[in-house]
């Protein structure tokens, strides 16, 4: 199949980067940008990320072959309903969504006959959030998880794939409910927790959040996320979230008694059992 | 007052940095380095660090103007009843603690008339350790607390501030029961987070934690911290931290009741408080 233009849908960081990436790769077709700010779709096409533009989702999509939703995930299914009929049969449309199993079932359920969703997650992401964040790189070397679902069509799945390839991400396989329960974990916990930790800190004292060092910058430096983009997330993802926000309520809980009875050597081993875990993880 | 020599007991990250900062501030005196790895000692000397050494406190601190405390806290005590009967009259003892209460209370009840203790917290570390990350330029606009008691000379006070002015540290001033609230809240806690978090994620699925983004090595880069430092200075702080521990534990409680009824609203404006609360620190 070839792909001739692709329809972009949200062009912040994610939508801005993939655009960069895809004429980097040296993509030769047309790339359109679809937004709500006419400002930020001029600026756009004024740095050549994009070649053309529309305001109106239905239009935008139209000859589209393939159709990536970058915008809040809590718009998907009504940006969705508003193009669907414009899709022209044999197109794709896939996501950059942070959440996969309410997304992929809910756009299953409406995508007109002859169009395929491809879930898939891109794993890349900076707390600073708009159009002039996005760098041809952003997604160089980073994960992008693959999630299709039994409707998703073979070819589709290979195109998205492709694409995502060919602006550096290297691909992973996982069914949407793995993925959501993974990155309840490893993600959407860590961002209540930066929240929840700047607003302790307040509440403690609201003028000492000054004294912090690098520790607590790099630990709620996540806090400066957009905060309409992570509560869709955890409403999107309820479960999942609840069941780990709940599992790490339990983990403070015995800290605090670990604390509390000053067992010091019971707190040492759980310091000592996440420094282990944490050395794993790639040299920062 | 002229410091002619000064001993600094641990040569690791803190009290090697310190070392070279001396040295780049045109410090002509003598500095003595005082540990238990000779092999350590010796490589200090080699880079110049330090101009003598010793593994004997005692020994160490004779005819030392000034001595610093930079091993962990859980040592204070032990080496000032090991070295206090060397101390010259007129000597200055200052630490590097990240707790003073407990410190300040403990080293005045023991400090040998004639010799003034000044408790000081340079705010400056990262995860790594050891005197190899030690760098002259560690302190350099870092902010560096200065904690005296009633029983700190004034002329002593005024040497510490001097001392760390010349490392490039910015002085501030507070009690030590004062520090001690801030920065179990800005620092004690953020490590106890990032060390629950850690485990938390392991416990999800031990598998899991390197699909974590930037965003999950930001928040757990200090879980990399030593344990048993992190131990003793819970343990030094048990009631701040105790107490800070329990707000953030009812912060996610209130988190946890907001995702279970749906109340997406009154997530959001949590979010939202701590991400406009995140801003007003310094940019990164």
């Amino acid at each position: 199949m070839n792909i001739n233009k692709i329809a972009i849908i949200g062009l912040g960081l994610i939508g801005g980067s993939f655009a960069l990436a895809l004429k980097q790769s040296g993509f030769r077709g047309e790339i359109t940008g679809i937004g709500r700010s006419e400002e930020n779709l001029l600026r756009a096409r004024e740095k050549k990320m994009i070649d053309s533009f529309s305001t109106d989702h239905a239009d935008g999509v139209q000859n589209a072959d393939l159709v990536i939703l970058s915008s809040p995930i809590g718009q998907f299914e009504d940006i969705v309903n508003n193009m669907k009929n414009n899709l022209k049969t044999g197109a794709i449309v896939t996501d950059v969504g942070s959440v996969k199993t309410s997304i992929v079932k809910k756009l299953d359920a409406i995508m007109p006959e002859g169009v395929s969703f491809v879930g898939a997650h891109p794993i890349a992401g900076k707390e600073c959030s708009g159009i002039d964040a996005s760098t041809a790189d952003l997604f160089r070397n980073a994960k992008c998880i693959i999630t299709p679902s039994s409707r998703s069509a073979d070819h589709a799945i290979d195109e998205v794939i492709r694409i995502w390839e060919s602006a550096g991400a290297v691909i992973l396989h996982m069914s949407p409910e793995e993925h959501d329960m993974i990155f309840a974990a490893v993600s959407h916990l860590p961002h209540v927790i930066a929240y929840a930790t700047v607003n302790t800190i307040m509440e403690v004292n609201p003028n000492i959040l000054h004294f912090g060092g690098t520790g607590l910058k790099d630990t709620s430096r996540i806090a400066l996320s957009p905060a309409d983009l992570w509560r869709d997330i955890c409403a999107f993802n309820k479960d999942d979230v609840l069941q780990v926000l709940k599992k790490f309520s339990s983990s403070i809980s015995h800290m605090i008694d670990l604390v509390d009875t000053s067992d010091w050597s019971g707190l040492e081993k759980e310091f000592k059992r996440a420094q282990e875990a944490r050395k794993l993880i790639a040299s920062d």
